[in-house]
């Protein structure tokens, strides 16, 4: 090391003392846009937020007193970074009885929200300007996660049916990347999912690289139609890490998800949790694991589903009639939301200055770009508005675009 | 980037992948040592928790209830990630009341566990090969937490009455370190706190460097006797970083704490917590805040530096009554730790053997040094078991030093 100049500026030490990553990291575009959407005659169809009206109030409050009632002071004691027991054991049922998969329970580490196995996997993968592949458009959480620890990020398109293996094929030839992020369910921002076919296709060609492939599930459980598709975990045993969560399909602020991996990569995963919080909140995980014992965790989603069924096909029926003819969206299996693409040359932030005009607002697809440039592309929630609310504000939109010169 | 050659081993990709970070960071030796512990013939000085019996149980399960009853479905969704603002007045409004300091609520933030306040600062402030000032004996999960990061460490002893001034002076000459952390009340490892005057001291060797102060306190509440001493908050207003925690005073397995900063480092901590986890478990954060509402915590916290006073001061008896003329031993006023020192050239590594053998155990101090060299320190802790236990322990831990030709 070479000595260092003396601080420029001594009475604000902190504004030339920030790491170089701290300031790598995009800040989150959605937060500022969240803030306009706070006025109530504004339809918003911007949020990420699941339908509070599905949270088992009830059922967790009972969870609550029967863990304090029977548990006493041991829910309120420190515990193991890995987490506790009984809610790994419910993973690795569910992994067997839904996806066919035999997850050791020592292969499951409780993170605080997948969020956290993304930080986690950060930690423990990425060295400055290791070559990652992710989707594009992809995950903001994880392009936000990732960017902490300075990797060179090469986006792969992905487009109805899944990725461009095409383009997978170059990036892996030519930079041997370390880390592949899949989004594989109505992917976050898109709705799209990867066909059967294409995750053998993917699969095929990660297979006998050292890359090893992130499968992000936060959805995989509100599926509206279709059928399962296949895991990642089946096709590439080996080079496979898996990311959940029961944000979606329990609640949100408990910030409970799971990653699953080789006890290779756990090894270090749980020093890296240590090191980052030393555990996840043990009295949330012990209400959970008492909720899901005691509740039919597939009849709650599928009441949940039935709903956010409806309310796609509101928003899908509503485009139909109110778009232009140039605009194309996606038509998603299942999760919270869906993609739309203007005709080529158009501007999303454009579109959204004259969409709150009308009282309308979404998401453009800038932040979902790592080079976060301006596209024609948007993003569209339907998980919280009722399916009246839906077809007004597309038709508010369709006005917007019809006004703006899209055709 | 030169381009790299095939990976060796195509198998078992990750073997060969891990970060750099990842493989600088110790494996936690006190998690090794508990699992000796686990045979409960032994007599354990050796845990770091709080003491169970004074965890508020049925007030944080009335807590749980009402905030249920009274905020339903809202508890359970996403929500901010500076945390639940309610949480963070009780904070601000604490800190004036017992410390004189005026904080903006704005300049606090919740946070997973105050070790995710290290990972946080970590994230923002550490570039690899960054000076950081680190107290030897330290805490070993900020060694943890910024190793990381890959600072160079920079230990600097701390010793009855605070840090040694003179080698601080020196450090900040010659390296003219980011970061400076400590724990400067009841420290863990050592118990030691810092008197008025050290800090005034400290503070005096910082102000006007571009060096930023952690003062992390999880243990300032616990204080059996003695007076509160002056917060670096008040010395060093611009250069000092708050960490606080509610893991000992009220219980650990929630995960919430905080962290005091100045806008221009919120801004960053902000868009760090963000890319970690979101938030922090917004349900825990309102029972917290619920318990807090309606309980006395002062009474509560009386209640507990009784007992651990107690336990202390059985403990420095016993210490005096059969230890060795040549072993000394910190007495804190505070916390949960003491600080045993052999005498020189003994190995504390050595007389765990030797002790584990007699049926009592301690953490010696090898990983609460930089370089975790075998030292002839060792750690108890004294807020776990009763006093006649602590007796007993430490007449066995005597004897162990007595066979190992301690003098």
């Amino acid at each position: 090391m070479t000595d260092r100049p003396a601080h420029p500026n001594r009475d604000t030490p902190m504004e030339n003392a920030f790491s170089d990553r701290i300031t790598d990291v995009p800040k989150s575009f959605i937060r500022e846009i969240l803030k306009v959407t706070i006025d109530s005659s504004i339809i918003s169809f911007a949020g990420g937020l699941p339908n509070r009206l599905f949270f088992p109030v009830k059922a967790l409050q009972k969870a609550a007193n029967d863990v304090f009632e029977e548990a006493g002071a041991e829910i309120l004691q420190y515990t193991n970074s890995e987490g506790y027991l009984g809610l790994r054991q419910f993973i690795a049922e569910r992994y067997r009885q839904q996806e066919g998969l035999e997850i050791p329970v020592d292969d499951i580490l409780i993170t605080t929200g997948s969020q956290q196995g993304l930080d986690l996997l950060g930690k423990t993968f990425i060295n400055e300007g290791d070559d990652l592949v992710i989707e594009e458009p992809g995950y903001l959480g994880a392009i936000q996660a990732f960017s902490l620890y300075r990797p060179r990020f090469h986006p792969v398109a992905v487009r109805e049916g899944g990725m461009d293996t095409t383009a997978l094929a170059r990036v892996l030839r030519e930079r041997q990347p370390k880390l592949l992020y899949t989004v594989t369910n109505f992917q976050n921002p898109s709705g799209i999912s990867y066909t059967d076919e294409n995750r053998g296709a993917v699969a095929h060609l990660i297979r006998g690289t050292s890359c090893l492939l992130i499968q992000d599930d936060p959805y995989g459980d509100l599926r509206f139609s279709g059928t399962r598709k296949i895991s990642f975990k089946h096709l590439l045993p080996k080079n496979t890490v898996l990311l959940g969560s029961f944000s979606k399909t329990v609640a949100p602020a408990l910030r409970l998800g799971w990653l699953v991996a080789p006890p290779l990569i756990m090894d270090k995963l749980v020093i890296a949790k240590q090191a980052s919080d030393l555990h996840t909140d043990y009295l949330a995980q012990r209400i959970l694991h008492r909720y899901l014992a005691d509740n039919d965790l597939d009849a709650h989603i599928a009441t949940i589903i039935r709903q956010y069924g409806k309310q796609k096909e509101a928003m899908c029926a509503a485009i139909r009639e109110y778009f232009p003819a140039g605009v194309q969206a996606t038509n998603p299996e299942g999760g919270m939301f869906l993609w739309v693409t203007l005709p080529a040359g158009m501007s999303s932030m454009a579109l959204f200055e004259a969409a709150i005009k009308k009282k309308v607002a979404f998401v453009p697809g800038t932040p979902f770009y790592v080079d976060r440039k301006d596209s024609n592309t948007l993003r569209l929630n339907f998980s919280c508005s009722d399916e009246a609310t839906i077809v007004e504000g597309i038709r508010r939109l369709a006005e917007a675009m019809n006004e703006g010169g899209v055709r």
